[in-house]
């Protein structure tokens, strides 16, 4: 039985499988809090292994998931682009099936889904925490502090194994909440993976010449554009419906400026701006 | 005539008709660098010049332009909303025809046809600096060193006041760059305009509710969406042509992306998000 973190506040050891930014902040969080007694890193890339171990976001690495088949008190949290994480859960549980598995995916319906049908051990989250940074050297312990991370249990989760990963991710300071996987997909492709198509779409059209001519504005919007096009493409393609909608959304709402501007319609288009400012993020 | 700024390095005096966020911040920044003997706000809020006066950025404040008449040497910068302008620099041209008038809109197209058919002696500026607050009281003696400052001369403008305005404008920090007119318009449109009405469309799509769900791309990307709405409408009028015609752009490239993922081609997908990384810009 997977030990009891709210009670022992460790877990041991922590099997983080991908070192990337994400899965490096996760071990340099932990360490820092002493939440695990081990922290073990697995991935398929050398470098990257050896620069996590570098960083100390891991005490342990490994090229290959054999080690995990005595480990039944280890939580192991997959950090590997989203088209990744069923078959790195599925060979996990083929070593070992009382393994808790969980993820940091931006999407969650396929994978939870699937997981669920093929009777995995596994809870999805989604730490809505990051950068457009990649790699192991940026790894960052305080990440989730003060962040939001989303868990997605199914009908099939244990109560306590939710448990388990609220009160994890509540050590690294994050506040959590549960929400249908489905759901989950259906907002961040508002939130996060529409925003990543136009700052791709905006800092595409913009030559470099041009590049003296834009503000601070401009900088701000296509931030997140240096991303890995490669881990970008994976949410895409796994959120392709919500993703979809979530556009042709975009589509009409722009579509009615056009209106407006092509019929000179002031009124309408400072009623549009004034909603825009309205509802922007107070925060930002 | 006008007194020769790249001698004295100082002008008498400098008249600001508009004391909002960046005519305090030209005051600021003038004053610090003792480059007039007097500043002049006009304007038509007595409580927007008072801030003013009360914030240093001017020495002097005036509800209306009567006090131009005598001013020969005087430079005349207006930064009132875009579609002030032209109205604000005939009144002066009315009042004393040789006073140099500039401003610092974010369109220049229409406005400097339009003077240039009037016979007025102005010269188009637009600095590449601002902020999406508003107000005198958010006014930066800063705002302009090491930014952009366009002049958009005509073939009508005189040699020397385009000198003149260069200079004014190094002595603030920037650096001067002179193009036509509508090529700063079609430039513009793309560089700031268009991501404007992006940040706009985005933030009137996400309902408060889904805000905790928002990471920092999203907040990047809609912080411009809190400028005013009345100046935005202005300058999406008075570039409506190149703004239409950028927007159809983008709608096309969006709709390549569409494609991709409606046929799951991830090859089209990743490679539409790597030419957006490496065409981004790298300061950001």
């Amino acid at each position: 039985m997977t030990q009891n973190l709210s009670a022992s506040k460790t877990i041991s050891p922590l099997i983080i499988v991908g070192v990337g930014l994400l899965g490096s902040s996760i071990g340099l969080a932990v360490k820092r809090r002493n939440l695990a007694h081990t922290v073990i890193g697995i991935g398929n890339c050398p470098q990257t292994l050896d620069t996590a171990l570098r960083c100390g976001a891991v005490d342990l690495v490994a090229a290959e998931l054999d080690c995990l088949t005595e480990m039944d008190d280890a939580l192991a949290i997959i950090c590997t682009p989203v088209r990744a994480i069923v078959e790195y859960a599925e060979r996990i549980t083929a070593l070992n099936r009382r393994m808790l598995i969980s993820d940091v995916g931006s999407t969650k319906g396929n994978i939870c889904r699937e997981l669920e049908q093929r009777g995995c051990r596994f809870i999805g989250a989604h730490p809505i925490a990051g950068s457009e940074k990649s790699g192991p050297e940026f790894g960052d312990g305080d990440l989730f502090q003060n962040r939001l991370t989303l868990l997605t249990p199914t009908a099939s989760s244990r109560p306590q194994d939710v448990e388990h990963l609220r009160t994890f991710w509540e050590s690294l300071g994050s506040q959590v909440i549960c929400m249908e996987p489905h759901r989950h997909d259906e907002i961040l492709a508002k939130t996060s993976h529409l925003p990543h198509v136009l700052a791709a779409t905006l800092a595409s059209l913009v030559e470099s010449a041009e590049h003296p001519f834009c503000g601070t504005g401009f900088a701000d919007m296509t931030r997140i554009a240096a991303g890995s096009p490669a881990v970008w493409t994976d949410i895409f393609l796994e959120n392709k419906q919500p993703l979809l909608s979530v556009l042709e959304y975009f589509g009409n709402r722009l579509e009615r400026l056009k209106t407006a501007l092509c019929e000179e319609d002031a009124t309408a288009i400072t009623q549009f701006l004034e909603t825009a400012q309205a509802k922007k993020l107070n925060s930002s």
